[in-house]
């Protein structure tokens, strides 16, 4: 009975820990966040090792992010601010998207990269940077990245001002999540067979 | 002499202002902020007519946005709030956009229409509005809008919790604004040819 | 005793969410806030349906508001917006108040409307809307509206930038909660028994 | 002509400022905000002497508020804190009233005082305060405090969490600033020669 | 098992509670934040009586800070307003420090005192303060008093725009908390012996 | 004479758009922020390429800190995000101190590097990082870094959630500034002699 009660008690403190931690991105009223279940508190709380795979040899064959937002990261909520490290194989995209909670600020690990964002004025701002460049796509905008390179890697490490920054994926949430193919067709004034096209194109592959 | 000064510090002071009204949406330190030019203040600053319109018998032919965001209606600025008017003609669709600085809370004042949005886990959420109806697009996800009615209008008025809260239209934005045309075919996993036909439907008409 | 426990769980969670509830107006760090106890999450979730009786030929007797804030529609939580709609019978004022948590931006549907706030210099800013005029009262002032038409109803729609902005309405706070007559008399510069009429005035009726 | 030119660009320049001040009480992005006319920089721009005042040994005849807001005291604009000392002679009360950007913490310096607010679900709550003793009122609700002893003074301290967080007070608000007699007497529920009998007792005496 | 269910509850609230507690400083959503297991609301809970021991006759022997933050008064919480009281014996430092959190308001209520912080351009303001007088500490900015009077003790209020502004003591943080000898003497550029002594110093006497 | 108007008119807007500048780090209003006297704006505003020198074969012979705020890169004012490289010759220490406006969150590029940072009640936090590590050292908290390998140099990547994040080192802010020697010796619990050491062994070498 007792545990029964315990592992009861445990769950409702984590469903609204979970809860919490969406309500904000402001200034804490505390140094940090302990979660409610943790029983030593040291340095260890505030290291991340999951990125440590950058330091291997073979990069992916596709294009690859690894995040270090609140949900991979604890310590960061509430502290605004949170780190993806972006991988493109050689000629690979990171294909058209938006982060709803931040801007993102990029750097320019290793390789080459072309970068660009739309305003929403519908104007294109573009640039091809070199290693050691910072790049800065501006808050909800529609931005894009693409390794030009036939030949060789790249790597980015991208910082957002937001713990927690989100990304909508462009192809996968306008063709791959079941959004009407005529409302589709209508919007990009073009046909069913087309929208269906690229709805087959962007199906995950069984 | 005195007018040609009189009109560069204007100018001066208007193109600040333009700057000022860029810096913030959180709570302003005064009841209101009056631009510098300003001869006579009182309740006319704070009314907007431009919906009058509204009223009108005719509904237009095409799907249609009226706004009443900080740059058509100068009061708005610092109050974190703003409308906008949506009118759909029978069958007419508003292509999958964003707002960067707001969430949207539609109000369906006349006919019926179909509404949804996709979450940044790629889930899609849709519903189908009567009129009295509210819906609320949480803040920067792509969502969308119908009227499948084949005979009716409708018409939506829309509140934003910002004064500007800026749109990202999709279609336009990804095939209108001059994005590579093989970043786009790798990005949504088609070929050139797809990617450039969908750029003429969209593209403006002469 | 598991019902009981599970009651006892979900109360407590309760308990906690309505504290979470009171937390903030800020960004959130996810896309919405789900209810700790929500079984299906779907577009109904997004949708509120209150308003509907708008669509009612009857109109109230009384001035009457109706409300879509995180209160009556949950999904507004985080999102930073909210919803009111003020029907005006003929004749009828919504008296002297404020808002404390968000500026109003009032769309005038239907009839017109007489509309005026004072600011913090104590001047007043009054205005005379037609159907289809907007008019912005700025966060935290004074403000009320009159159905000034003897023979024609009137309805609003106002808008918040925040999802529960709060209302005080001046009456009732001054002359129906039991503060001293003694010192509104001294406040209004006025006698005991004036306040005191004035208090009966207002008094609800058995 | 030098001279005229050098005296319209500073004007140019504090009316840009004027409104600057206006944008916003978060987090600057600087230490501290220098006016763009300051030649010398040093401790005084951060030092208020207008309160030594209250070292005299005569208080006021009549309830007094001395203010250090941003408007009185340059260097709070951008720090989101700023004083008020509240003088009451024997007997006088600080009318109803309401800080629209700020809740207000008082701490009585001397004396005693009666002190409540009334909440948005038109609940009041009362204390009686001692020497030494704190009390907050929530930001935005309607809130008074009174001097109730016959013979000895009362100094209090207030501090806000905003650099300025303004004063709306309800007698002036409601009764000086020209709201209309018939609005008033529909909105307490009284008749016009009450609302006119409150008006002229309020009035400011020739 | 009742006393036991319910004291497992409370203690569940009560943790999640404290998780909320550290989760923002902005505008709250509501007029006030109520602890979950408070019984009986009136102006009680908006008082604070901890300060009622400086109207004692006898200061303190050592300078020594009364706080009334959100851990100390809990109706601050969410209302993004504290205060400290500074007892200042003659001759005595407050050392320097920071508050991660807000900047602080000091009105100097008795005595006199020299005050000072520094910028981030490492450029020192210094002034010298009456009684009446008010001076202001940026945000996060390492400040300093000093009540130089060899005879007459000090005391002054500090206003903060945050219900719980934190304090980080300079000596103590770099002295007192066990960072590496090693580290502190490269960074100061002295030895080991003089970090050692400082150390010995600070260190609380047994 | 138009000339000298023309630059009077930029040399005023240029001060005004300093003062905006350091008004905030809330949302924006716009997509992002535009220098008044910008004539082509393309991609290159932002793009920054300060940070190229990292490329470079030979490391820096002392700690070295290459920042990318908006002071640096103006594309950033308003997004909330910025960058400092922190290159470590073998053996260096970054010396305690804090930002005022953001958490920090490190990427530790090369090398490895000994980190902590204290809390507000003087808890001491550690952690010896791996290249690929990262760390985040909460808002307004003192902190350090140091590079403990005799042979090897490091670099690590700091991402901030502000555009100007401000940094107080505190072996300077305590010792270069200027504070009085008496002071700072009672703070410290020392004599006047060890602060005046300490003093020499910090002072800019001639």
């Amino acid at each position: 009975m007792a545990s029964t009660l315990k592992f009861l008690a445990l769950l409702v403190v984590s469903s609204a820990i979970v809860q919490i931690a969406m309500a904000g991105d402001p200034d804490i009223l505390s140094d940090f966040v302990i979660p409610p279940n943790m029983i030593t508190l040291n340095g260890t709380f505030f290291t991340f090792n999951g990125m440590r795979v950058l330091n291997d040899a073979a990069p992916p064959t596709a294009f690859k992010v690894l995040k270090a937002s609140m949900t991979e990261f604890a310590a960061l909520f509430g502290q605004s601010v949170s780190y993806a490290a972006l991988q493109f194989p050689a000629g690979s995209p990171n294909p058209p998207h938006t982060h709803p909670r931040s801007a993102e600020l990029l750097f320019l690990a290793r390789g080459s990269l072309q970068v660009g964002f739309v305003d929403t004025t519908n104007k294109l701002f573009t640039q091809t940077l070199e290693a050691g460049d910072l790049f800065v796509f501006p808050k909800g905008l529609v931005h894009f990245q693409y390794n030009a390179d036939a030949q060789n890697s790249a790597l980015a490490i991208s910082a957002f001002g937001s713990a927690n920054a989100g990304t909508v994926s462009l192809p996968n949430t306008l063709f791959t999540t079941g959004i009407d193919d005529n409302i589709l067709a209508k919007s990009f004034k073009t046909d069913v067979a087309t929208i269906q096209a690229l709805k087959a194109g962007l199906a995950p592959k069984p």
